[in-house]
C-alpha cells in the first residue's frame, strides 16, 4: 500500500521537516514524537505505514532539500545531525518536486511560473490544472503508488475574491478555460488534485476545497477533503482551556491574544488581508465552544528575528461564583515547522486510509487537526479526540 | 426533599461564600456562575435544588456569619451589596452552627473545645463522636431532612500519624473509646457524619474516609462518600493541559509550578508537613495523565497580601518532532473561595442524590471536583466529565 | 502661594482621581503614594504643598464630580469610603469647571460647543481662545491665585493636520481669526493657556504647545510648558529596562508590546489615527536610549471589560555573548487612573515652582514624568531622575 | 601589561566559556557583547586590553576544556563553529590547569585531592595554601606576568563554620597549619591569593575573602578583592524595577520570585544550605533599595533539563495612589553562562586595573557586577553604574 504525499509548497518549512523526520522516524534514528497516529488508541491496520509514505510536490521555489533542511538545522528547527543522515535520501526526493505551474507555492515572493523548457506560461487555469494532473499521474505511475493524498502546506493566501463559477462544477469547468484568474491558487490545486483521483487536506487556512463547485467534484469523484487550518499552537490551547471554562461554568469575559512569528509565514501574515483570515479563525473556536463571543481579538505580528519559533501570549478574563472577576495568561513558544509536520503526515496517513475505505466528501473527524474544520464538527479537544478514535476504529472494521 | 449541608470549618471563607451565594442564587440576586449542576447537561430531577438545601455545621471560630461575609466583601470576595441583601438569612443559620468537639476545624490555631457549658471537653474520641452524631441527628430533625451530606470545608491539617486501628473497623471502635487522638480531626468527622447516617464529602487533601476502617464503615452503614481536595486552580488547568500534550504525542520534560497564597489556607500551608500533602497530590495527576512523571516540582509559598486570591504559575518544557523543545508557561489569578463554593455546593447536591439512589462506597464518578479523587477514576478533566454526565443520567434513571 | 490647577478634561478619571486624591492627602486620609514629590529627594520650599492648589477644568461632559467618583469607586478604582469623605468639597469644585468651547475634551463622542446660553458657538478658533482665557481668568480672580497651571488630561486626539501658519505665531495669530480650525483642540488650549499667562502641560500625547507657533508664544510670555504624555507603565518599565539592556552591553533583537485597555481612552485609541500617535512615542523611547531600532511593535486593544485596568505584555529577546539567546517577558496590570493621578498634581506643583522661578520654554528637566519629552532629555528613567532632582534643587535656590 | 586570570573552577560552563568568549573575540570573530568594558564609557587606557589576558586555574574536574567546550555547544551555550575556530588555542590552556589540592572546585560531586604524583594530599590547609600559592607562582614566572587576578567561578558552597580564627589573622595562620577545615574552600584560595601577592575576585556567593582575617590580610598586602555573586538575571532585574517603584513612590507589597535552573550549579542549589545562603542574597537587595521589607521570598529549584538556562519569574504587587492594588510579573528566561563570562573578563580586567593603580582593600565601586557587593555600595543599578563610570575614570587619572 504504498501511499504518495504531494506536498504544495513542497520546499517550504513544514514540508521539508516532514520529509526529515519522516526519513528518520523509518531509519529508526529518532522517535515518532508528535505524530498521533503512532499512539496506541489510533494504531491501525487500515493506515499506511510511515515507511509506506512516497513524497512529491510542487513548488515555485528552486532551493535545494538539503540546503533548505540544513538552513532548518541552523535555526534550531532540525537536528543537524538528522539531516545529515538522511541527506542522501532527502536528495532522492528531489526528482518528484516539480515547478508551480503558477503562483501557488510557499514562497509567493517569487511566483514564477514554468519557463519555456515546462511548455511556457499556462494559458488559463484549466491548463494549469492539466499540468498539475499530468505531474500527480506521473507521480503515481513513477512509484507504482495506490494512491496520492495532496496537502497543501504553502504560505497562506489573501482572502479570496468571489466568483460566481465558484457555486457550481459546471459553471466552474468552463470558467477555468478564459484566460485571467478565476480560482485562487490553493484552490485550483485542489481542483486539479480531485480530477486526479487525489484525496486533498489544506493545513492553511486558504479556500483550498472549500467551495460548492469543489465540493460537488469531490462527491462525484468519490473522493474524501479534510481541512483547514492546521491546529498548533494558541488555537490548540483554546481548544482545551475554553472547554474548562464551559464545564466549569465560569463566563469568559474577555479572551485577546497576540502572535509573535519571524518565518516565512510571518512575512505572509503581516499582510492583512492574509491576517484578516486567519484571526478569524483563531478566535472562531472561543464563540464555537462557549456559545458566546467574549470580547478580545487576536492579532497577529511579524518579528523576523522569531524565525520558525511563535511565541502567542493570550490574556483571559472571567467570571465565577457571584460576579468575582478573575484571570489567567498563557505564553506558548512553540516551534510552528516541529509542531505542523508530524500532523502533516497524520492527516496524510489517515486520509489515505479514509479514501481506502470509501469515506467521500468532508471528513469532519479529522477536526483533531484543525482549526477551522470542514464539515459539522466539535470544537473542543477532548471531543474532536473521541470523535477521531471513533473513526479509525470504524476505518478499520471496514477494512476487516 | 430538603437536604442538610453540614459543613466542617462552618465559619470559613468557603464555607460563607457557600452559604451567601446559596442564598442569593435562590433569591435571583445572582446568577449560578461556577455550579456545574445548573449546566443543561447536569440538570437532573435526581438532584435537589439550591432551594432545598439547608444549612448547618461545626467550627472552632466563633466569628459571626455576617461579620465574616462582610469581611469577606471588604476583602472583594463577596460583592457587598449581596451580604446585605441575604444578611437577615445569613444571620438565621447562625443557630445551626455548633461549636466543634475537637480541634477538627477551620482555625486550628485555637483548638478550643467546648465548655463546661456544653458538657467539658470530650474524654475520648468516642465521646467527641458521640457529640458531633447528636449535633447531626439534631439538626435533621430540627429541619426535617430527608438527609445530610456533611462536607469538609476546614483547613488542610498536617500528614496524620499511623495509627493500627486505622486498618479495621472493630479495633477502631475500640481504640476509640480509650483516651488520646487515634483518628485526625477530618477522619474523626468522617467517622461520626457516617455513623450517623450521612454521605462525606471530603473537599480538603486531609485524611477524611480515606481509611479502612471507615471504608468499611461506609459500606456497612451503606453510605456513599466523595473526595479530595477540591479542584480548583493549577490542578483544574493540569487535568486539562496534561491530556493536550498526551493526545498530541508531545512529550512533557518538565512541569514546575508555584502557588502564592494568602488567606487561612496559605498560613496552614505554610507550615511543610501540610505542605507536602499538597503538593503531592497536586503532582500526581500528572504521572496519571502522562503515563510517566516529568522533571519538576510544586511550590506553595505564603504571601499574606494576597488575601483569598491565589496566583499559580507554571512552566511546562515539552519536546516534540524530532526532539525539537519547545515551552510554555500560565498565569492563573483565582479567588479560592469563589472558586470552591459553588463546587461544595454541588458536592453536595450529587452526593446527595447518589444517596437516595443507593450508591454506597466511594464516588469516583465525582472525580471532576477532586485533585485527588477516591476510587478508580481518571485523571483528564474530559474523561471525568463525561463520567459524571453519565453518573448523573444514571441517577435519574435510578430514580424513575 | 495658592496655586490654581485647570485641568483639560476635569469630568475624566484622571481629573476626578487627582481631585479627589488631593483632597483626602490634605485630610490626612490617605497616605501621598504615587507622588513623587513627597519623596525626601524632592521636598522643596519652592514647590506649592497640596493644600495650596485650587481645582478647576473644562469639559464637554456634564457628568457631576462626585457621580464620576462614585463610578471609579463601584469599579475599583477609588475607595468608596474616600469618596464619600470628601464628597462636600468635591461638589464645591462643580462651581469652577466650564463647559468645553469646543471639542477638545474628555469625550470626544459628544462634542457638544457652549449652547446659546454661553453666548452660543464660537465664530472662530480665536473666539474660543477668548472664551477660555476668560475662564481662566475669571479662576485666578475669584481664588486670589498666585498662578494657575492649565494640564490637558482629556482624550487622546487623532494626528493633527498640518497648517502653514503652526510655525509661525503671527501667522497663526491671523489664521485663528478666519472660519475653520487651524489648530487641533489641545493645541488652542495651549495656545489660550499661554495666551492668559498660565504654564501648559500635556499629560497626553496629543499635539499641545508643541507647535513652532506656540514655543514662540512661551517665549514671548515668558512661560514654561511640559509634556508629552504621561508615563504611567509599559513605557516606565522601558526607561528602566532598556538602559539594564544598553548598560550590560546585551543586544535587544526585538521588543514587541501589546496594550489592552477598556475606559474612555481605550475607546479613543481603538481609532487607528490616534492608536499611531500613541505607539510611535512608546516605541520611540527604546531608539533614543539604546542608539538602534530593535523589530517589533506596539499594539493597543480595546478591551471593555478591563475598564481603568490595563494589562500591557511585552517580549523582549536579546543577545549575549558569543550571539547566545535569550528572552524575557513581563506583564504589566496597572490602573491608569491610579498611576496618572498623583503624577498631575507633582507636574502642576513643579511647573508652578518652575514659573515661579522664571523658567521659561521647554522644561525637559521634567522628562521623568513623559514618554516623549519636550526639549533635549535623556530617556533611562534614572538619568531622568538625576536630571530632575537637580533641577528641584535649582529652584530652591533660585528663591532663596 | 600581560596580566592573568587564574579561575578557580577553571574547568567549569563560565570558566569555559570565558576562555572561548576572550579568544574568539580577540581573534575578531565576535562581537564582545555582554562585555561592559567594551562600552565607550569603560573605555580606559588603564583597563588590560582582551588580548592582554593569559588564563589558568584549579579544578577538580579533569574533563578536558576541548571536551567541555563542545558540550557547552551541544548544549545551545556556545556556537560550534565559534568551540571549533578556537580549539587549538584552547586546548593550550591546559598546561596551565592545576589539579585542586582540595575541594574547593567546579564539580563537589568528587572532590578528589592531588595524588602521589603531586605530593600526596596536602596534610593541614596551610600545606594546601602553599600548594595553590606555588602554583600561582609558577603561572606568573612561565607567562611573564605583570600580575594575576584570581577569579572564584566554581560552584556554590555551603554555609560556612564559623570559627574563631576568622576574626583576627595572625591566629587564623597559626589554626590552619594544624589538621581539620578551619576555612571552607573559597576561603581557602582567597587567603593563598592574597599570599601570592593576587587581587581576589568572588563571582560566587560563597565566603571568599569576606572574614575580617582575609580583611586584614588584603590589607596588609595592599591588594584589593571584590564580590560576591555575580548578578547575572533576577537580581539584575530587581536592581532597576525596585528603583523603579521608589522612585515612582509606589509602594512593593509583595515581591516572589522562583528561579528554575539545571546545570551544575543548579544541583549545588538543590542542597538547602547553599541554597539559603543564595536566596537571602538575592531578597536582600530589595530591602536595601526600598527601606522596607516586602512580604514574599525567593526560592530555587533544581530542573536538569533546563540545562544552562534558567527561568525566573516574579510576581511583584504593589500600591498606588489611595491604595489601589496593582502588580506586575516577569519571566526571565537566560543563559547564565553567556551571561556570567564576559563579567568575569570585565571583573578581572577591572581588578587589575585597580590593582595597578593602588586599590586596596574591598571594592564597592565594582558593586554594578554583584548580588550582594562588597564594602559599602549602592544596591540600584543606575546608582552602581554612576558609581563604576567614575571609578574607571579616576583610575585613568591615576595612572595619568
Amino acid at each position: 500500500m504504498r501511499t504518495g504525499v504531494w506536498l504544495i509548497g513542497g520546499r517550504g518549512s513544514v514540508a521539508v521537516t516532514s520529509m526529515v523526520g519522516a526519513l528518520a522516524v523509518r531509519a529508526g534514528l529518532a522517535a515518532p514524537l508528535g505524530c498521533v497516529t503512532e499512539l496506541p488508541e489510533l494504531r491501525s491496520p487500515a493506515v499506511p505505514a510511515l515507511g509506506d509514505l512516497v513524497f512529491g510536490g510542487h513548488d515555485v521555489s528552486t532551493v535545494g532539500l538539503v540546503k533548505k533542511a540544513r538552513d532548518l538545522a541552523a535555526a534550531g528547527v532540525l537536528p543537524a545531525a538528522l539531516v545529515e543522515a538522511v541527506a542522501a535520501e532527502l536528495d532522492g526526493i528531489e526528482a518528484d518536486l516539480q515547478p508551480a505551474p503558477g503562483p501557488a507555492d510557499a514562497d509567493q515572493a517569487s511566483p514564477t511560473s514554468r519557463g519555456p523548457a515546462d511548455g511556457g506560461p499556462p494559458a488559463s487555469q484549466a491548463d494549469a490544472a492539466a499540468r498539475i494532473v499530468a505531474d500527480l499521474r506521473a507521480f503515481r505511475d513513477r512509484h507504482a503508488l495506490t494512491r496520492i493524498v495532496v496537502v497543501n502546506v504553502s504560505s497562506t493566501e489573501p482572502a479570496a475574491t468571489p466568483h460566481p463559477a465558484h457555486a457550481d462544477l459546471a459553471a466552474l469547468r468552463g470558467a477555468l478555460g478564459t484566460p485571467g484568474a478565476v480560482l485562487p491558487p490553493s484552490a485550483l490545486y485542489a481542483y486539479a488534485a480531485l480530477t486526479a483521483g487525489c484525496p486533498f487536506v489544506d493545513f492553511t487556512p486558504s479556500t483550498g476545497a472549500r467551495l460548492p463547485a469543489l465540493a460537488q467534484l469531490a462527491d462525484e469523484a468519490r473522493l474524501p477533503y479534510a481541512g483547514s487550518d492546521g491546529k498548533t499552537g494558541e488555537t490548540l490551547l483554546k481548544s482545551v482551556l475554553a472547554p474548562m471554562f464551559a464545564l466549569r461554568h465560569l463566563r469568559v469575559r474577555s479572551w485577546s491574544g497576540v502572535n509573535l512569528l519571524g518565518g516565512g509565514d510571518g512575512a505572509t501574515l503581516a499582510d492583512p488581508a492574509a491576517n484578516a483570515a486567519k484571526t478569524a479563525s483563531k478566535q472562531r473556536v472561543l464563540g464555537e465552544i462557549l456559545g458566546y463571543e467574549p470580547e478580545g481579538h487576536t492579532r497577529i505580528d511579524h518579528v523576523p528575528e522569531l524565525g520558525d519559533f511563535k511565541t502567542a501570549w493570550d490574556l483571559i478574563t472571567f467570571q465565577g461564583f457571584l460576579g468575582t472577576a478573575m484571570r489567567m495568561e498563557f505564553t506558548w513558544h512553540g516551534c510552528d515547522s516541529a509542531l505542523a509536520a508530524p500532523l502533516v503526515l497524520d492527516l496524510a496517513r489517515l486520509t489515505a486510509a479514509a479514501h481506502a475505505a470509501g469515506v467521500v466528501g468532508p471528513v469532519p473527524e479529522l477536526a483533531f487537526f484543525f482549526k477551522d474544520p470542514v464539515g459539522d464538527a466539535p470544537h473542543g479537544l477532548a471531543d474532536q479526540w473521541a470523535l477521531l478514535v471513533g473513526f479509525v476504529g470504524g476505518l478499520s472494521d471496514a477494512r476487516a
